[in-house]
């Protein structure tokens, strides 16, 4: 099975410690990068250096793909010097990007008419899931191309759903971003309420870690806006992409996500306000500005 | 220390269980609960049941309050036959309602005044931590009472922090129900956006219970979603009193927490629509309403 050749497109602060990661499991590696110094680290272990996704599909069976947005997927894979005009029919696209349900339908149906076959796989867990291979990897598209990808996706993660048909895999990343934004809001709402009532917010996520409360963001977020510490992580730049795409998604399907629109608003302050590179824990950011304290004021 | 004598008063779905700990311990007890016949399994455990929460607070040395709201707790304490007219000089009230932090503040303040002591100490964990006596326990009031009463507290619960001074328990409970509230409405966003998406939204928690968006409220309540099961846990009824002292609280200290503000509406419709007896996970009744799916519809 380590003699299945791969590809990997987009060697970012997410896609170089995945591709690394398959190279090290002793994979043939052909990979492809807009800034050609980011294919270096891969190349330094073995990979080889492409001109295009195109070049890259034309030595590949299975082709991954991990840039920002949907545009860029569509661009990687219809583009003119595309996956589309080099991959051999019965190849297998595995996306990790974070894109509409909808565009990855779209491109599952239009690869299908030439025969290459489609998984939508995006990730959660960020850049430290990705060295770490802990990585929860929520995967669509038609089961006998889930198992023909698993033996690669457990090399890169920990907790791997076959969620459902084409565009399943984004939807769950989407409810995903849906929930840790409104969660990052409403634990700087409770910390920025025990700081206004002169309550050590330390303390007070101590005593709500033990129970119903208590979640991921509340541990590892919750600490990052005790501190103010906003090295990423997941860039607020990201985070707001993806919350674009859960009310693109919303809008679509005519549903309501009050509470999603309403965590949307710091994201779009952030932005507005030089942010973009921050952690999305910044929000409280946002929230510090319509109160009288800060969670770092001594006090 | 067994031999300290306890008075309990409220003996409802949360005072009954905590109060028979407190008994199976070996604690001689007195009891009051304004329904007599709430006392029988307690006196049949060897309680002594009183007319009053005066004659409880005649007996004992350190006397339990868990009753549903603010002006309970103050006819409690302070009515015509309340505990402030029979407690000894020295005595320790622990209240484990949860109630507004400024009401606790001024309590503990008027029963120091004739030399009682004071903690607030709201719980998280609903009947089962009861019952199991894994309760949180969020405790405000002096360092030496919180000591005094901690041999107590370990009967009764597993994570128990004394967060501060006087009220500081009851805002950590305040934070804990501005963070839970606000996490409903999240989950329930995620999950009917999936079954909108035509996506198995029990797939889809499955996927996100590994990463970022895990929480309590995605595990427990995300389950009594998928299957509309709300058998309380923790009523709706509850659920929109504490939340209503969340926005009184906001209100008191000029703090704008509109999330909380948006999930507090969620509260306020169930109980307009008469649901205020369902488990508070029924929020996502509410978001069905403007939805074309239901979590429990077929597909």
């Amino acid at each position: 099975m380590t003699s299945t050749k791969i590809g990997f497109i987009g060697l970012g602060i997410m896609g170089q410690p995945i591709a690394l990661n398959l190279r090290k499991a002793g994979y043939p590696l052909w990979v492809y990068a807009r800034r050609p110094e980011m294919m270096q680290p891969l190349t330094a272990v073995g990979a080889t250096a492409c001109t295009s996704p195109q070049a890259v599909a034309q030595q590949s069976e299975i082709i991954f793909i991990m840039v920002s947005d949907t545009a860029d997927v569509e661009q990687v894979i219809l583009g003119p010097d595309g996956i589309i005009h080099g991959a051999t029919s019965g190849s297998l696209v595995i996306d990790m990007s974070s894109i509409a349900a909808s565009a990855t339908r779209t491109l599952a149906t239009t690869l299908a008419t030439v025969g290459l076959q489609m998984l939508d796989a995006p990730v959660s867990g960020g850049e430290k899931g990705a060295k770490e291979a802990t990585l929860s990897i929520m995967v669509g598209g038609k089961v006998e191309q889930f198992e023909r990808a698993w033996p690669l996706f457990q090399i890169l993660g920990q907790n791997i759903v076959h969620v459902g048909n084409h565009g399943a895999g984004q939807i769950a990343k989407t409810c995903n971003q849906v929930l840790v934004s409104q969660t990052v809001v409403a634990v700087g709402e409770a910390l920025l309420l025990a700081k206004a009532a002169g309550v050590n917010p330390a303390k007070v996520r101590q005593a709500l870690l033990g129970g119903f409360a208590n979640s991921k963001i509340l541990e590892v977020h919750g600490q990052r806006m005790l501190e103010h510490d906003f090295q990423p992580g997941f860039k607020v730049k990201l985070h707001h992409k993806d919350i674009r795409i859960a009310l693109q998604t919303a809008h679509e399907l005519g549903l309501a996500i009050p509470g999603t629109a309403l965590a949307a608003q710091n994201l779009n302050a952030l932005m507005g306000s030089g942010h973009g590179e921050l952690d999305s824990a910044a929000m409280v950011l946002v929230q510090e500005r319509t109160s009288t304290v800060q969670l770092t004021e001594k006090g």
